[in-house]
């Protein structure tokens, strides 16, 4: 068996089987030499991540957008990653529908991202499959990911741009969850936009939006769906530039309707990112978030080398009778691996 | 303004609005004094996760559970997490209906969570609110929380009873999403149980158990809805014991149905956990990620604080340009918080 870092030169040349082959290593934990000597040659794709709840048609959005793409004649890596099912390993629903669309098109990658470990290693795995996409020439990287909440956030780490999906009528309490989407979404798209209420979930996203963005509310209500300058003031917590605004599309993507509309309000996105260097800024927030989690994961494996399971256990003893608090447990275990000459 | 700590015997007699002030301490990250005074007080209180996706109907069903364990005599804590929300800090919908059914008891005492910081700084505030809960003597504590992935997983660690909701017609893939479930939850729950389409939501959900548990397949033919008792197998990754399989109850909350079937289930569940010494492991269990938790955290400020921002920025700098790989630049960032002397 080829050690990963010896498909390096494959997976540049475009051989779709090593690429395979670097991203079960990934999904292994095992591709640290190969993503290390790829690293020189990330950074032309552009990754759009694809999120939002389950029943809003997602996967029949990215795999309209992928043909999108490719009658532009870019090519296409797609993540599809489901953080719900960590332990399924198996394909989507989506996957299928979009293999049938896609597959023989050499211009198209497609892969289910799963893992038999942590959420945390699936967001990893996941960021160093786009990379190795990135490197293997891909020009467009999609990401999908079920889910709300944390996948979310995730994804918008990793990715340039983050389209939000929504969709009319998907239960009472939806209206909640939405009040999150300003602090990652830099599109929204209301898919299925062929179904009653659809004028209700858009008003509801406008409303957000003006929330989020007071003097944007005459702007908004009469320019949607196109890329909108304000005023500065602060949209968001993950690095954005102030200055975007982001559009409402509409689109049904069973219909390939509005998907023309998506492509170019994600190419606004894009020129809007380099022009204004907020690149650059998000860029660098999104490295500095990836070593800060490495520098932690790496610091834990080393006290937990080094102080003995007996003592640990012990210390968790403790803290479950009552006996110390898990404030006072943390120092415990550093001061055992101290002892312990870490 | 008196300090968190000072109000802890305040919250060990009952003080609500003591309670309220060191709930807000704790969102704020400013009650670490306090959580370990707390600490040797905690233990009692049966903690209940319930989480599922928008539109399930969960805030109906966990202000029907409250209402069901008051007419037990029990104290109800609820504290109503919105992971998806974390910049509104605003009452959910499902607040407002709880608040108007149950305001004026004092034997309930109802929470939303919200934080300005990450969706980590969330889960553990709602840990720690949990325990403050716990210390001031609720008998039962709810956790309702919105959404799937990350935030059904830390509900579950902190929770002994994890309660899974789901609702007959959700959208086309939310069978992708329920395959997650089987790593949680302790006990299912179809809500909205009156509408179309529930046998095709129980029978997937069978499906999905008896894909977990292949030699439970007969007996939930016939027995769903009970603790049933099965041949050793492994259930799940989460510490569960394996004789544990998940029943399915079926519930229409608004109409106050199949709610006892709920709370003889979780008593059920209860009874099996203690019972088994389960108890003890899943406590075990859950206390060894805590810690592993803090000791990431305290580790990685102690590095942020003796590396300075120029070298740290620096670093970042030469990933950007993919100068040097992220993996290496954890080694750099190390070896400079070694040669500032830490």
């Amino acid at each position: 068996m080829m050690l990963p870092q010896d498909q390096v030169p494959r997976v540049l040349s475009g051989d779709r089987r090593a690429l395979a082959r670097l991203l079960t290593a990934i999904e292994n934990e095992r591709a640290d030499d190969a993503l290390i000597a790829l690293h020189a040659h990330t950074g032309r794709a552009w990754i759009i991540g694809i999120t939002g709840a389950p029943g809003t048609g997602k996967s029949t959005l990215v795999a309209a957008l992928a043909k999108a793409y490719r009658v532009l004649g870019k090519t296409v890596g797609i993540l599809a990653v489901d953080p719900t099912s960590p332990f399924t390993g198996g394909a989507l629903l989506g996957d299928r529908i979009r293999m049938r669309d896609l597959s023989g098109d050499t211009g198209v990658f497609i892969r289910s991202m799963a893992t038999r470990g942590s959420l945390g290693g699936l967001a990893r795995a996941t960021r160093d499959a786009a990379r190795a996409l990135d490197a293997a020439g891909f020009d467009i990287i999609l990401v999908e990911t079920v889910g709300a909440g944390q996948s979310e956030v995730d994804i918008a780490r990793m990715a340039h741009t983050t389209v939000v999906v929504e969709a009319p009528g998907l239960g009472d309490d939806i209206q909640a969850t939405k009040a999150g989407i300003l602090e990652i979404a830099d599109l929204l798209v209301v898919n299925k936009a062929d179904r009653a209420g659809v004028n209700i979930t858009v008003r509801a996203l406008k409303n957000m939006l003006e929330l989020g963005h007071p003097s944007a509310r005459t702007r908004l209500a009469s320019h949607h769906g196109q890329m909108l300058t304000v005023e500065t003031h602060t949209i968001n917590q993950n690095g954005t530039d102030p200055l975007w605004i982001p559009p409402i599309i509409q689109t049904v993507a069973n219909d390939n309707k509005g998907i023309d509309e998506l492509v170019a309000a994600i190419d606004a996105h894009r020129a809007f990112l380099t022009d204004s260097d907020t690149r650059d800024q998000i860029e660098r927030h999104q490295i500095e978030i990836e070593l800060s989690e490495r520098v932690r994961e790496l610091l834990l494996r080393q006290i937990l080398n080094t102080v003995s399971a007996e003592a640990l256990d012990e210390i968790v003893r403790q803290v479950q009778t009552r006996a110390i608090a898990p404030q006072h447990a943390v120092s415990a275990i550093l001061n055992a691996a101290k002892r312990s000459g870490l």
